[in-house]
């Protein structure tokens, strides 16, 4: 039977876990496509580099178009990374009518809709499971497997690199640039964290599950975020204490037509299947109108997990090609994008506040949070070593996004408080 | 465009909630497939029993050729249950050029192979994602999800019924016949609890697992099954204390080209995702050679969630009727079955033994063990309040599975040994 051809952009950690299971798994994938898979080209950037992999080095090329723009081949893997350039890359193969595999959550998430355009126009599939999660199927969990559902709400621990630094800090009481210089040299964060610590890598791929799940275009920019380099082994004794445990959460909910997308640090209850995935791993969680709870865990970065799905993807278009129904499978969104404005997003909140120590001051605080019809569900008042300063800790009951904004900005401008150190989303009940 | 028209068999608590989905999710449903679905004939047993669905009287038969030989119905969607019955009507819809939907793990464990065969030669689908583990999409993210990948090992708790038994036992200290009651009170178990508590359901379904994630058909009759009936409050205790929860785990693992498949009581280690699935939730962790670990979350049961995965399996079969690549994407094994026998099948014991408490008892044990070639991992010796027995509860490190029999045989014929009064597998690291 005919060989399918296979060309790949980018020999790096994804690469070579690709032409690892290619080498290593062909039987099984020979069984269940019917055909050898033969890898015909590979993009790098230095043909004379060390390989961890066995590649011929006759396959390697400094020229995209060996790939993109070879007859030979009829499906590009993109494991380059990269936006502006691989976009153009990845339209290139699309218009020569080659099928699309990549793992790229940041093309994806800003050029998503555009690419699945081209892919259906051209007859070709464009799938991207490895993008999130990594070697969790999740994106064919929504597609697929909950494809008579409608999704109300989903929450991801989808950035592995913060999921290590929290486990770490939490477990062992250690500082946030303590763990963050281990998962540096461990190669869990990059030398420029960013991305990762600041939530945008999340963002990228919550606005890819929320486009999937909830069948409407949402964008990178429909997303708030906030990072975890702010949070202090303080904030993380006091959510053990109240029964709850700190992740940063990916969040997309859905009330009727409107939804919100968020990344952020929350207090997740101790009770949640999302509290007890630590360290590097990631799981998201998708609670559906009919099918209720469920949770799909495993591991979201690495070589090979991340290649396990890149390559169940090439065994998908596969499988589409032996039946000839390449390019049908996409399915456009349903909805129009209608965001939350901030009086209809509704939350719990931890606030922890450093007060003067005087009487009448917690009264003055109270006073702020009941203007705005916020009640307390936990309250905490403790001495601080300086003297003349309290901390209080409180957990809200439900509050608008903007009630807490005010909240915020009116406590900030209170004389009595000496700082608000930190606040954060709480989610679920605590002990 | 065309309607789909689809029949029912069986309007119990399933089939209520394929009803309740198809009129809620018509616009999803739509969406996805292009046309509208059409509910066209129902068999039920009693034409004027009350009904929590709203379902029209003229499409009520108790005629079951109504639906599988009538010439207006694509689709049969199995959810009546039994097995021998079934079979002839599936066989019967799928001669009749029917797509068949079924949520029958019984049925799938002991007659899979040959109705799947029958689809095949019909050009027909069968899909059955609802026999295991209720709305876990579960099936398909081991055949499309995985399916780069050579999966190692799957551990299921796949009972919900007895994961809710186990978890109010453990967490309040209550007896098995007391939560049994309550459980069947709550509607969790059968009046009679035997495919439940002895891990008959639990095997049906790690067959189908199994038959799919090793490509390999598995029989109901390969697996090796032991209940829960006769854990005691005792037991729960020790586990606790050595740093493991008792789950009735389905465990189905490749060593090379031969698997074992069992369901028994395992005490598995508190720092497995597997040992925080409580109450009547259902989890599938799977073990991948290149993807690693990997855990899928949700409800097991319940007319909603099994629901989900059924008409799930309908949207599959439709979107393949919009392509016309019906009947083709069943892959028959790979392999042929190869099953471990006694000797290769390794792992840890827990044992709870009564012994005379005289000089020299807990010696003419041990040598027993030595004797195997099997050491302890743990030892805890505790008098009874019965002043010549002593309890001992020991953990070995792995024996085979030949070992262990024996070993218990010859313990049993030990004078200074009372009784044996417990053991069960032990998996992963304790505290």
């Amino acid at each position: 039977m005919k060989k399918i051809s296979v060309g790949l952009l980018g020999l790096g950690t994804v690469g070579t876990g690709v032409v690892t299971i290619l080498t290593n798994h062909q039987d099984k994938l020979m069984h269940q496509v019917g055909c050898p898979i033969e890898l015909r080209k590979v993009l790098v950037q230095d043909i004379n580099k060390d390989r961890l992999v066995e590649v011929d080095q006759s396959l390697l090329t400094l020229e995209v178009d060996d790939v993109v723009c070879n007859p030979e081949i009829d499906i590009v893997i993109e494991v380059m990374g990269g936006v502006e350039e691989t976009r153009k890359h990845i339209l290139a193969a699309l218009k020569n009518k080659k099928h699309v595999v990549t793992a790229n959550k940041d093309l994806m998430a800003l050029y998503g809709p555009e690419l699945l355009m081209e892919a259906t126009n051209n007859g070709c599939d464009l799938f991207y499971e490895a993008s999130v999660a990594g070697g969790i199927p999740i994106l064919r969990s929504l597609v697929d497997g909950l494809a008579s559902d409608r999704i109300t709400k989903m929450m991801g621990i989808v950035n592995g690199t913060t999921n290590f630094i929290l486990t770490k800090m939490s477990k062992d009481k250690r500082t946030y640039e303590d763990v963050l210089s281990e998962a540096q040299r461990l190669g869990y964060a990059e030398s420029d964290p960013t991305s990762d610590v600041e939530g945008i890598d999340a963002a990228r791929k919550m606005a890819i599950l929320a486009t999937l799940g909830f069948s409407m275009n949402i964008a990178l920019d429909d997303v708030r975020i906030k990072g975890i380099s702010t949070i202090s082994e303080e904030d993380l004794d006091y959510s053990k204490r109240f029964g709850y445990t700190m992740k940063l959460i990916g969040m997309a909910a859905r009330d009727g037509d409107r939804v919100e997308v968020s990344v952020e640090p929350t207090l997740i209850s101790d009770h949640h299947p999302l509290a007890s995935v630590n360290d590097e791993y990631n799981a998201v969680y998708v609670l559906g109108e009919a099918v209720g709870e469920t949770m799909f865990y495993g591991p979201g970065a690495g070589s090979l997990p991340t290649a396990t799905a890149v390559v169940s993807d090439l065994v998908a278009v596969m499988k589409n090609m032996r039946l000839g129904v390449n390019g049908r499978s996409a399915v456009s969104p349903q909805f129009e994008k209608k965001l939350k404005v901030a009086s209809e997003i509704k939350s719990k909140y931890f606030l922890r506040i450093h007060v003067q120590d005087q009487v009448g001051a917690f009264s003055k605080i109270t006073t702020v949070f009941t203007n705005h019809g916020v009640s307390f569900e936990k309250i905490l008042q403790l001495p601080l070593n300086d003297k003349n300063i309290a901390e209080i800790v409180v957990v809200t009951h439900k509050a608008s996004l903007k009630d807490y904004e005010e909240i915020l900005q009116e406590l900030e401008a209170l004389e009595v408080i000496h700082q608000v150190k930190s606040s954060y989303r709480v989610e679920g009940e605590g002990m």
